[in-house]
């Protein structure tokens, strides 16, 4: 087993400039490290291009990446591409996932859709993603202008949830074309919306919910055929996104 | 109008000191920069005992904070102050809201309660307080360990909502006197619960959520009437705290 232990090697200077995301980005590949991120992703099945460990974690390459051959690093280099204290001593390099050509339909009367537009935090997009995977959405469909579903933040505050559920970025032209002509029912999450009645809430059906400050543009908020609000009794005017997005997902998914 | 120019100046000294949170805690203040988060405290009444501008915001202090007068300073000096780079330059220091000798109990059938057990991430505790005031809660009840519901990122979460709601810190046995004593339903949010059936959820209730890691301690989990868990039909195992907080608070909003 050869140890790297120069800062110089190439290969060290190719892993630490993919940990910028920019880099990696344009690679169409993500940089995770640390053991629970990295074993979420692997157990999740996705297939790692490269595994980097410092030299004293070589076990776990050997049992949680068996099929690929880790690049193994000094402490210091792991350090170094890390840019982090006390690093864990693995990272991974795998794929983007693809986004499908279209838009994840399941055609069975049950798809249900959460359309993010503008979400800037990068926490909020993250546990949005795990709530949608938990409450067994179809997808989660993310404008030009969200955030990076592949930061770091963000797939750290979806507990591995970025792996299970399709989370694709599509401009509102794309989704309304899609929904109006598949007959999915299409939800403005607004302050000025009035409160879900009976039968207002059916599959199939999107959800969109605007950035955190703004939320939804206008234009966007008109072209779905209803605004609805969440019923509040107390005093806060208003629900952080993620927390809006859950609520409406929840009662969605009673309907599954 | 006298404006300080000098860092050594022994009042700005003594306001940057309490800049750092734990040196506020031990005088029983708070400190609050900017204006949203000055203005938010100011609307819902809280008083300011000191108003700090820089020699440019002077405007605001008289529309804002029009009893009481401010202390001026240069934008040196403000900078200083507030150790960011590009301060708004208008800060306040706030008197802690004095917890309640007991726990706030309305006692018309409607009270619910969110206990929090040791939550650490300062987003989440904003975002539950935010949302628990949105439900129109009783209160929030945090145990000794949980963070400190003043601490700047938790009271940006907030948006405003740690002023609307008492957020009193209790010991576990201090919550569970009180509720047994006032007849009070007790739910643990727990993954080993079962999903709530008609009748589970009713009023008057105290709904327990633990650590965003390792959730309740078994000790409180087993000193509730109820283990419950919010029906998840997709792939992940968990929701966020604060998405489980708002699920069940929302559930129990219907109640009221």
């Amino acid at each position: 087993m050869q140890i790297i232990t120069s800062r110089d090697n190439p290969n060290v200077k190719r892993i630490a400039k993919l940990t910028k995301r920019d880099n990696a980005r344009s690679e169409g590949v993500i940089y995770l490290e640390g053991t629970r991120l990295c074993e979420e992703a692997l157990a999740s099945g996705q297939t790692a291009l490269e595994v980097i460990v410092s030299e004293d974690r070589t076990g776990w390459a050997a049992t949680f990446a068996p099929g690929i051959e880790p690049m193994v690093v000094s402490r210091d280099v792991f350090k170094k591409i890390s840019q982090t204290v006390n690093p864990q001593g693995v990272a991974l390099i795998v794929k983007e996932p693809v986004a499908a050509s279209g838009i994840p339909f399941n055609n069975d009367g049950k798809d249900i859709y959460l359309v993010l537009e503008n979400t800037q935090d990068p926490g909020n997009l993250g546990t949005m993603i795990r709530t949608a995977d938990a409450f067994g959405l179809t997808a989660v469909i993310i404008s030009p202008t969200t955030c990076d579903p592949y930061n770091d933040k963000v797939i750290r505050a979806t507990m591995g949830s970025v792996w299970h559920i399709p989370v694709i970025r599509r401009t509102m032209d794309e989704c309304f074309d899609f929904f109006i002509n598949a007959k999915i029912d299409t939800l403005a999450m607004h302050l000025r919306g009035s409160e879900p009645g009976s039968g207002d809430l059916k599959l199939p059906c999107a959800y969109f919910i605007g950035n955190e400050g703004d939320g939804l543009t206008d234009e966007t908020a008109n072209r779905c055929s209803k605004l609805v609000k969440i019923p509040m009794k107390g005093k806060a005017e208003s629900l952080n996104a993620a927390v809006a997005a859950a609520v409406i997902g929840y009662e969605l998914s009673k309907l599954l």
